[in-house]
């Protein structure tokens, strides 16, 4: 793996982590290659937050309330799928990689939920690049395809997500440093 | 394309929906077949709901103000893709296609945000079967391939989600009717 910039793991075990920020790299198009890897801080679901985000955009029985739950296939009160997608997405814009551009989505190539995520535990994302190819429709930008994976405290994955991002390339204007820019 | 049991088209403009709940109808995986359509209600989007979204979710500089949004390639302030997938589900949820053991998502195959979501935008669900098959892990169940299009108030389509979904098979046991089951 050839390594970006500025990135910087986490040397201690993640569940140490007291937020979900972590020290940010600033990317552009050119400094992201097949095989770099970045983490995410980490982030506790409990079962007010199950329930509420599930009040607001997914009311279904199994996300709303455990006795109604339990008499599901879920046996238990389980977070919606996209409370899920929401958390990783936090969790990846206070995460290491920060495209200069910020994290824009053109889409989904593939979603999968492999493990309910239940009150208690507690989410960490960890992405890496499949793909980088230049944009056809703008020349000032490249596309990226990233997967991220979505596991909890046991390191078990929950959800997969294989995201394809817009992400700037870096400014050929002022210093010489710029030369760089062409690798 | 073969109706389902209990499908209810709107026969009125879709603006003059006073809320998003519709008329369901409830299904088996036995009722389901490639071509069926369903619709939802609308669902009005604001400034205030998008950056109160994007806080907790997403929070970069074009979901959260609007001045910031401006200087961005969005040239304002826009919805958060994965605020359009909520609000898409919070319509499925609430829409004409209610399978008897809820919406049980296995995953995503396609998700395309095809055009950015604004304040002012009124958004509504249309939803076609494209694929039904048997469940190999769970015999009482079948596997259903959804097309999601999110349209704004002019019909521009915003974003289109293929997702895939677990649909309860219609229980055999008691009346004479599920006969009917074995189509």
């Amino acid at each position: 793996m050839k390594p970006g910039p500025t990135v910087r793991w986490r040397c201690g075990p993640w569940d140490s982590a007291a937020s979900d920020e972590v020290s940010p790299g600033l990317y552009y198009f050119e400094d992201l290659s097949v095989g770099q890897r970045f983490r995410s801080g980490t982030y506790a679901v409990d079962a007010d937050q199950i329930k509420a985000f599930a009040r607001a955009w997914d009311p279904q029985p199994f996300h709303l309330d455990e006795e109604a739950a339990a008499r599901t296939v879920f046996g238990g009160l389980v977070a919606s799928g996209w409370h899920t997608v929401a958390i990783t997405m936090r969790l990846l814009v206070t995460g290491e990689l920060r495209p200069a551009n910020g994290i824009l989505g053109l889409g989904v190539e593939d979603l999968r939920w492999l493990k309910p995520v239940r009150p208690g535990d507690t989410l960490r994302v960890e992405s890496e690049i499949v793909e980088v190819r230049p944009s056809m429709s703008r020349p000032d930008h490249g596309v990226v395809k990233i997967r991220h994976t979505t596991t909890n405290q046991d390191d078990v994955p929950v959800q997969v997500l294989t995201s394809i991002h817009l992400v700037a390339r870096r400014p050929e204007t002022g210093a010489p440093a710029s030369g760089d820019s062409t690798r």
